[in-house]
């Protein structure tokens, strides 16, 4: 690049709205974290254990053998027809959300889903509903297009549904609609609560009464350690409604980067147009690798065994958590997913407080970036999928005297 | 769906762009042709039996064996770095692009570089130049970020970047200023051309001097089957003002959906962040498989047999065209790639000709939508890649006829 004299201005080319895009501080706060031997309880990748190696290697072969036609050519953007009418099924047997309702569009991961959404539902200036907290990535793939964001607190039984009827109630009273509710149900990234059934029911009369859609999506819905399932919003839509968000990324493996939407044929025809300019069609290799992985009955029987190898990581957790958290400190308790909440005392931000944390060999995502409006400072989010037992119990430690420290420091 | 009768009005959800988005006419044209015995030449696809299968099945188990690790989680934004510095190395082997001078970035088959390009340097309004015809999927990709075209005609030398400097210089009289220029130099889709060395040159002067980068998009490019190779203009580049797009679906499989943009690092860290609000990564299972596909030599070893299984239709389609085509019909002679562009007299509209095209039993695809402005009727785009010899040869008869009866009809 020794020519630099000569270059041209590179940062006058960019649309105006790429040189409003930022990389994630997020991303760059956890690379103090890379090569050393802090304990990182701040990731959210699946265990690398839980993935079936020796399946996939059985099926790839099976499918270089039989589908190599269908698994190395281009592939038609709704997706490979086995696998997407094999979802359905799946679904329909799993959540009660009936085959014929739906139609399913395969994506390359449910972060495509969430980019084509917003691509396709959102103008400028319209209101998107989340939680507060919320999927970071969600918001960062909505916010290409510009929405007003409305951020609705949560309990442990997920959003305060009846917050968001006061709320709508107001925005209808000012003329504004809300064009969609996003909401992750169960088990949520970065919460860990799960949306009541009541609540569910709720949010669907609402969206009936005020006229919105709902973009419920399910990355954890099958990671449960404790309770009994609770079917997915989707379940009870008799409107069409609901767009369904599924993935392959956390009861198979992300690196397929294979994902769905199941919603209302309608919209399906859109989101196919749109997806058709963006990348033409997920990759058929990993598409035809899922379909048999769910139609020979791989899924059903390995589910079981990712179920087996997080929960003892979550107790572990929640256990520390119990045992060196000082008083002050609330969390949430997760049936099951990946993740758990922690929220400090008012007054400590956990962003100021990460570089003390690594210092003393834990890390953690500060809170701030999961609310819509970046206005909540005190919280943060734990992974407990990746990391093994011992350490889990010696992070939430090494996190405990932090925390204390820092309370210390405050009163003092 | 039965309760339609209580169905919301789904299209009044769409944002106002999503309204405006239309399913692609050509697909729908080309549904008359499935499952029926007409001769198609309007494909785009590489023919299966170049898909090295017994390669792929080796480079998996290895992959699966050894590597498991990275190809199963999910990837960083930028690509797998070993298949990133594979291609940079192989670039500079191949076609003299310092490997210094680029950063590569690992994208979801390279109509994703397209739309990540639109979205990157596009602003509503700004000035995109294409050539005439052009990639019908670019197109669709830019047309979302709303530029407006700049449709420059061809020649059997490509782009005539003669007419360009002279729309060039009109831009800059009326203050107006081009943020791209978009070209598919090598073995054109769908003209076949190839932009000569000189032209490769005066347009990277005209870069310079009007201050415009270029994305030059090279799919076909290692597809050669006579004449001798030409420098991609990014082998010129001496100050980051080419974008370069490559891919493996015309070299090795269209199934696993891996492309690569290589640019200057500038652009690459924004296309990054882009990439991230989409996407992710693209799928790293696939990525890792390429990388072994380059890294040990068997793309090197596969390329000349890809070549030796396309050359013989080539002829075949260029010996039948000789034979058949009534006086008034021109058409390319490319040296490489998948298409030769045929251009009949003025008067006849290949797109109502098609019907009685299948009723012959022969399909192409309509010329007009590879234009930007669609205001050219009388061309076609023909595939040789994906049909047999003899079927070529039959199918261009059949071409031929349905054309001399629309010449005599036109007459008459």
């Amino acid at each position: 690049m020794g020519k630099s004299s000569g270059s041209p201005d590179f940062e006058a080319y960019f649309s105006d709205k790429a040189k409003a895009m930022r990389a994630s501080e997020v991303r760059e706060l956890l690379k103090l974290v890379e090569s050393s031997d802090v304990i990182s309880l701040a990731g959210g990748l699946p265990a690398p254990e839980t993935f079936p190696v020796e399946i996939i290697k059985k099926i790839t072969e099976d499918v270089l053998t039989n589908h190599a036609d269908k698994a190395l050519q281009y592939g038609t953007t709704t997706g490979f027809t086995p696998l997407r009418l094999t979802l359905a099924e799946w679904m329909e047997k799993r959540y009660g959300i009936p085959a014929g309702d739906v139609e399913v569009m395969i994506v390359a991961g449910s972060q495509q889903a969430l980019d084509l959404i917003g691509r396709v539902f959102i103008n400028p200036g319209d209101i998107v509903v989340v939680e507060g907290p919320t999927y970071l990535a969600a918001l960062n793939a909505f916010k290409y297009y510009e929405p007003e964001f409305v951020s609705i607190e949560m309990d442990d039984d997920g959003m305060r549904v009846d917050v968001l009827e006061e709320k709508l109630k107001k925005l209808k009273a000012e003329g504004k609609k809300v064009k969609f509710v996003y909401t992750v149900s169960t088990f949520q990234n970065p919460a860990g609560v799960t949306m009541s059934l009541e609540r569910r029911k709720h949010l669907l009369e609402l969206a009936k009464e005020y006229d919105f859609l709902i973009v419920e999506d399910g990355p954890y819905s099958e990671l449960r350690y404790s309770g009994e399932p609770i079917p997915p919003i989707k379940h009870f839509d008799d409107e069409g409604r609901v767009l369904y968000l599924g993935t392959f990324s956390k009861i198979f493996a992300p690196g397929f980067r294979i994902g769905w939407i199941a919603a209302h044929p309608h919209f399906i025809r859109k989101l196919e147009i749109a997806k058709q300019a963006v990348d033409l069609c997920a990759n058929p290799f990993g598409q035809v690798i899922a379909w048999k992985y769910v139609a020979d009955g791989y899924l059903d029987e390995h589910i079981p065994k990712v179920i087996e190898f997080y929960k003892p990581r979550r107790d572990a957790m929640l256990e520390a958590l119990e045992e060196y958290m000082p008083e002050g400190v609330k969390w949430t308790k997760p049936d099951g997913g990946m993740f758990i909440w922690v929220t400090l005392p008012e007054g400590i931000d956990t962003k100021l407080m990460m570089e003390k944390a690594v210092a003393k060999g834990v890390a953690y995502v500060p809170g701030e970036a999961f609310f819509a409006h970046r206005d909540v400072k005190n919280t943060m989010r734990l992974n407990f999928t990746y990391v093994p037992e011992e350490k889990i119990r010696e992070g939430v430690k090494r996190l405990a005297e932090t925390i204390e420290e820092e309370m210390k420091a405050l009163k003092g």
